[in-house]
């Protein structure tokens, strides 16, 4: 087998991701140059991020150009090393994008232990996502015990995090959620005080049932209307850690109504993109890795099978149908 | 004359502020107790906030309550004193609202030092709006020399100080103001590097203009179009201080359309009020009549003549009719 496969940005959507904005393509496969390292990709990593990338709007972020590999996250095993700090069989993280088969100098690859962690959490709570709810709650919600914390997409990579976290450190944690499947894992399994789902059509009586205290820090990544009724029960002095917005990613405006409690709470609301603080990775990285292996965080996984999958996974995430870490198994 | 006139609030404003809401009404002078001091109100401060007051809604504050002396920052001098703390003819910063006479036990009256400093200014620049200013700028803001800091409601008591303290500190500033008079005032006395005219139909391309490098730092204090047209044209990282809308002070909705700005641009938005920060006034209000007193803060005051022209003088401040600090002349 001397060919592999990946898939490219074919076109910029319009309005909502569409299976026609990629192509998949085979490709040989390439060869190991001096001080390169092949892997093979196990698991691609899902993330909502990625619809901000494939618009051209001014963003934090260049766009992902077209007809380029797919940018993401992956895990996976190395095939060949010309590279002495890397082995044949070691597990590494990358940023491969939607391929089976990855080549790097090694230079932005992270050799991770499988022993007591699966492979694949270092894509979720032990990777980007866990650092996600890592940054937002420790530098800016910063609850004090007793305080209610809201999780909106809490039965998702990042908002379970932020949830177990949240009540490792004495919160009451409300999560908000799609569906009651969703809202039952969330408090059942994750340990949350409580979990208000969104589709039942009562967001904002269910959210003062759920928060009868009112709300002191808010994780947001979901925006529009969630965004809104969280904004609607916090107390003064409430902090708001902002990231994602999926409601806004297929290009439509996502007005915020409650703009005056901002000033009315005197809220503090801080947007932020966990990769520019990589500073705090390797710290967040060893307390999230821990608690995994502890058993003290759990995690749910959706996993696609092979990476022609990966364009129907990606537009169920944007609709809220995974359920967990959206992953694609690659191999 | 031993009779005083006050404005008390006679019924709640629907929708916006009109004059049967307030009510003119004499009363004997008071006596002077033990330990009390009998003020002669000089000048009455109108500001925004008391229109979030005269409603009922949730508020950072208790509303103003019905046929009481409406709410308000007084500067005036003694007449009369039982308390060793004050003397006749000391002048005086007070609460004693819209009234002509004010008595108090001395526990939150100030004395202040009119040698430089004239006794109006107390209300303004080196009172609550300037300690407005200073705190959303030095403590939210935080600009660097050479960033671009937008002010709007720029030739206000609040928006006026923004900008020359941020000009001080080496920023390029830019003002946003209603109408061309305010527009020169802004950029050729107070000094800003631009003011752009929201009246004149064009505020982002305008804004653009004036901010061709983008905006680190917003003071906000109108809220509404005017807020979405900065939030437009913010930087990576900028921050904005929130402290007053009044375009939403009327009731009605005031829905942000940028929303997705905080997080693209990772911003950090801070709502505030400064009488919730008092452990800051003294250091806050030297600095700033230190400035006045040297000439390097220069401001702007509309006089209201007499306590019966208050109702009137409000009404157009809510409207943007004033221009500069609005007062009201009691004696």
């Amino acid at each position: 087998m001397n060919t592999y496969q990946r898939i490219v940005l074919a076109a910029r959507p319009k309005g909502e991701v569409q299976p026609e904005n990629f192509r998949l393509e085979s490709l040989p496969l390439p060869s190991c140059g001096e001080g390169e390292v092949l892997v093979r990709n196990q698991f691609l990593s899902l993330d909502p991020y990625m619809r901000g990338r494939m618009s051209d709007a001014k963003s934090y972020a260049a766009p992902q150009p077209l007809d380029e590999t797919m940018i993401g996250g992956t895990v996976g095993q190395v095939i060949e090393s010309r590279n002495p700090r890397f082995a044949v069989g070691d597990t590494v993280v990358g940023m491969f994008g939607w391929s089976e088969i990855g080549l790097s100098d090694g230079a932005l690859l992270r050799k991770v232990d499988t022993t007591h962690i699966p492979a694949s959490a270092y894509l979720g709570a032990v990777g980007m996502p866990g650092m996600t709810a890592w940054y937002g709650l420790n530098h800016i919600m910063k609850p004090k015990a007793g305080e209610t914390v809201a999780v909106s997409a809490a039965s998702g990579a990042v908002g379970s995090v932020v949830g177990q976290l949240a009540k490792l450190q004495g919160c009451r944690v409300v999560g908000i959620a799609g569906g009651k499947e969703k809202c039952d894992y969330v408090v059942n399994e994750l340990g949350f005080d409580g979990c208000v789902d969104y589709k039942a059509g009562n967001l904002r009586a269910d959210l003062k049932a759920a928060a009868p205290d009112g709300i002191d820090a808010i994780f947001e990544n979901v925006g529009g209307e969630v965004f809104d009724a969280a904004l609607g029960r916090t107390n003064a002095f409430a902090r708001i850690a902002l990231c994602g917005m999926i409601a806004g990613y297929n290009g439509e405006d996502i007005p915020l109504k409650n703009a005056r409690l901002l000033l009315t709470n005197r809220l503090l609301v801080q947007g932020f993109i966990v990769t520019e603080h990589m500073e705090l990775w390797p710290q967040g990285l060893k307390e999230l890795g821990q608690l995994v292996a502890a058993g003290k965080l759990k995690f749910r996984e959706s996993v696609a099978e092979g990476l022609a999958a990966a364009p129907d996974a990606f537009i169920g995430l944007l609709k809220g149908r995974n359920f967990g870490k959206q992953l694609v198994r690659l191999s």
